[in-house]
């Protein structure tokens, strides 16, 4: 950032997608500084047009072609696609170290399409935060869809695309991702299944197993009588690319004619707060130098404070950036 | 839970290595009862005593048949061995839907030897802390060595791994894992690398890599003189296994005399307290019937009301269960 710009020219700028003032913006929402926040809040204010979709599944199970073969399809429709990948082993995540947006293949000369990839944080935290206001940018710049990959394991992946509009859970054939997609909690935020690599022999076994699931009733959310399809896929031949993105938009409309937009909306504010306020208590903790909380967590060392009355103290006594 | 014990029964119990007390102890810490995080409590003031080491790798890296290896070659040494499986696509956790602990292999026999699976929370939430507090009740029960196997990638799977005493890596030749690893910040927290599969002609490869890595200084934790080994293990012959377990005894000595121990602990002990009060927020934003939440949720959701503003007046008002 070598040339500074007010924070309201910057917003502007979003609002008008200029990619620059995009790719900016982005960068100081994953910031953790202050000014990075109150960006956040300005364009949480103009975001909320988008339809927001994420998509899960195994390292493996092919959620990045199928990410590019659905960005083409709503190209053809005329759709502005934003795209956020939060999977350290997608191709897109290519430049993530550097922090920077990647492009791949035959997208990279579409102005209608903004790929930013997400680098996983470890230690640092804050990822499902920073991925649900990077988001926000697309949103607000005029993105008509916005893309989550993420990769289906682990608590913040799953509040990520528990946090989308339409949640597409994507398996391959041979990977018993069916199982795994259970174990891990995912199967039952789904909206959508996609089965990918369908040119192979062994795929029907896959697409049955995850029927049989449904059948079974394992499908967690209440869903106000949306059917969860489950759609074979491959990005070889082309094949359910189509049907797949025209059920996508159709979840979409079926949120708004079923009444259950305003309930998905509300568990996604839920899961906005949430973060925010993991991202608090975790910075609070990270950068305390407060003596309160130095004699808290030596108490715990020690095992003469057990950690939940610790947190209690913690956050009794939190001091909050605003 | 047929026959109601009163808690310190059950508490004694743990202490004597009862393996009926310490399972049913096991199911009140994953609880979200009152009951369940008052006995944490007193579990947490009894631990401190076991070696806690974490595992961690993609899956398909080899960190079941690593893990019981060196189980083994623990038990050999007379050391009494708890394990804790995070990992949904691990065979240990094969009844982890049911949650009930699994025995695998012939480890089955043996009554050195302690196994629990934690079947991952997807949207409940609060993964980190029930195994955290799973790990001190084996710890409390006298096992030796706790070893907890985790998926590395998501920030509760980093946040547990880190929570370890020692941290083993697992990396296996071919699946380009070194990169993965940084990407998801987990290099920087690996103590050991273990490289599995070295009867593969390509695991020199991994090694070389991990090593190079390691001389650019990516290795994050201050580190007190400890020189991150990368040990080729091999669980068709054997290799390495013994070298493993040793290195990691040899780990424990290191952070006892070179006084990086309480700096360890002080890291441990802020995570516990992290992942506590993450708990207490999302558990008070679940339940939450409070008309102050139920407004603030409904001013995100129409976003008049940005999401870190909100989290900000949560915590301000959080009704904390004692």
């Amino acid at each position: 950032m070598s040339k500074m710009q007010k924070p309201e020219d910057l917003l502007a700028g979003v609002l008008d997608g200029n990619p620059r003032a995009i790719a900016r913006m982005m960068s100081l929402a994953e910031s953790k500084l202050p000014q990075g926040r109150r960006a956040c809040a300005d364009v949480y204010h103009h975001a909320g047009k988008a339809h927001v979709i994420g998509l899960t599944g195994v390292p493996g199970s092919g959620k990045s072609t199928m990410v590019r073969a659905l960005t083409q399809e709503f190209r053809k429709l005329g759709k502005r696609v934003g795209i956020v990948a939060v999977d350290p082993s997608s191709p897109f995540s290519g430049g993530a170290i550097l922090g920077d947006r990647v492009r791949m293949g035959d997208l990279t000369t579409d102005d209608g399409v903004f790929i930013r990839s997400l680098a996983t944080r470890g230690a640092l935290g804050g990822l499902a935060r920073a991925c649900l206001d990077t988001v926000d940018v697309l949103d607000a710049a005029g993105y008509d869809l916005v893309l989550i990959e993420t990769v289906g394991v682990g608590q913040d992946e799953v509040d990520i695309a528990g946090s989308a509009h339409s949640v597409i859970v994507v398996s391959a054939p041979g990977l018993g991702d069916g199982v795994q997609a259970i174990k891990a909690g995912v199967l039952e935020i789904a909206d959508i299944h996609a089965v990918s690599k369908c040119d192979r022999a062994d795929a029907g076994e896959t697409i049955s197993d995850l029927r049989s699931m449904l059948h079974l009733g394992l499908q967690g959310r209440e869903r106000f009588g949306w059917q969860v399809p489950v759609i074979g896929t491959s990005a070889e031949t082309g094949e359910g690319i189509e049907a797949l993105a025209s059920s996508i938009l159709s979840h979409r409309g079926h949120l708004d004619q079923s009444g259950e937009w305003p309930h998905r909306q509300r568990k996604i504010a839920e899961t906005r707060i949430l973060k925010s306020a993991e991202d608090m208590v975790r910075d609070s903790l990270e950068s305390g130098r407060d003596q309160n909380l130095q004699a808290l967590i030596d108490q715990a060392r020690k095992r003469s404070l057990d950690p939940a009355s610790a947190a209690r103290e913690l956050i009794k006594n939190l001091k909050i950036y605003s």
